[in-house]
């Protein structure tokens, strides 16, 4: 019905419209921003990198992982956070920043635009929705279940096989994402090194296309 | 940015432009449809009652209820489930039936009809982001927080300063979606009763709207 968003499209949309955004870059670390409901001010479109989502400081609560083309702190779907909602760069980033009335303005004001909303909105409940299911996904299977969400929100393509992940996306990351005991995720991850499913080369985490493709259901 | 959706807008709109559609009736306890991913047949839309969503054919796993103005089988964004997701009519319900096609077709032929692509992506994914966001809530409160979540996707409104729940959203089925161990659930239960938070009367749930209002964030 659609095709995938890309953050050109969007800026030379407010660049037409003569509509404010600035650009601004993050080191691998940095806090982002932080907040505590869907009343924000402004609005981040990732331009290049990934940023992680924590709820409250404890790192051990990473809620997702954005990347290119993402918008964060646009939340069409709810009002308020049980508990605040921290963002970092997972590596060097580069985001566009939007101040939130401009942001409404840009999509409200032209019919033209509507359609942004749809893939915004879209975009914004992938992340969601996959975490949601997570839960529903079977102890013994969480790992790969991750794996693939990644390779889906990620946006991956293929090279030689394999989707090859950031490094940064590492055993702390998944682990905690996965929200398994350390015994459990590490037999999960073993099992998929033995099995030839996912490898680790140069520090980067690489899983087989067609494996994947196989498990379309992982129950 | 946007008013809330209601059913009656968008059947208007399919009657303007002549595309088809039908309606039924289902009855509590009825199977509705089973979907196995989001290549669908057909999306339904609630004109009135409660859907229920489970992952599985066992009923401890329910995912979310759907209510008036919601639509389901309507999936803008993912692929495939982990496990096949089963619609029930947890009330009586009247559905509106429109041909995946035709939908597809409703919305992306005619300009002028963008904006409801937003608000059905909204919509549909509050229900995942407030599943998702469950598991971050300390258990100790996450009974208070699944009530408060009905509260807003079943779009709710206080009746002397109260919000009742349909009956059929009972101990079973909020124990189930909170994922609680039975001890765990009657505690929080009764606690909420000792409080004067939670209410049962004739069958049906009650809570109190002020004590929700100052319970914000349930951290």
């Amino acid at each position: 019905m659609v095709s995938p968003f890309d953050y050109v499209e969007y800026t030379n949309m407010l660049k037409n419209y003569d509509i404010s955004f600035k650009e601004k870059t993050y080191q691998a670390g940095d806090l982002i921003t932080i907040v505590h409901s869907t009343e924000t001010n402004n609005i981040f479109l990732i331009k290049e990198g990934f940023v992680s989502a924590y709820f409250g400081d404890d790192s051990t609560e990473i809620y997702t992982i954005l990347a290119k083309n993402n918008f964060f702190c646009y939340f069409p779907h709810s009002e308020n956070f049980p508990k605040d909602l921290h963002f970092y760069a997972l590596t060097d980033v580069t985001v566009y920043i939007i101040d939130n009335k401009e942001f409404t303005f840009s999509l409200s004001a032209f019919p033209e635009n509507f359609g942004f909303h749809y893939l915004f909105s879209r975009d914004v409940s992938k992340h969601a929705f996959y975490r949601s299911i997570l839960y529903m996904v079977p102890k013994q299977n969480r790992l790969l279940f991750a794996l693939k969400t990644f390779v889906i929100l990620f946006d991956l393509e293929a090279k030689e096989g394999k989707f090859v992940f950031p490094k940064e996306l590492n055993s702390k990351i998944l682990k905690s994402y996965t929200n398994l005991s350390k015994k459990v995720f590490y037999t999960q991850l073993n099992t998929l090194y033995a099995d030839g499913i996912v490898f680790k080369k140069d520090k980067h985490f690489e899983i087989d296309a067609e494996s994947l493709d196989e498990l379309e259901f992982l129950t």
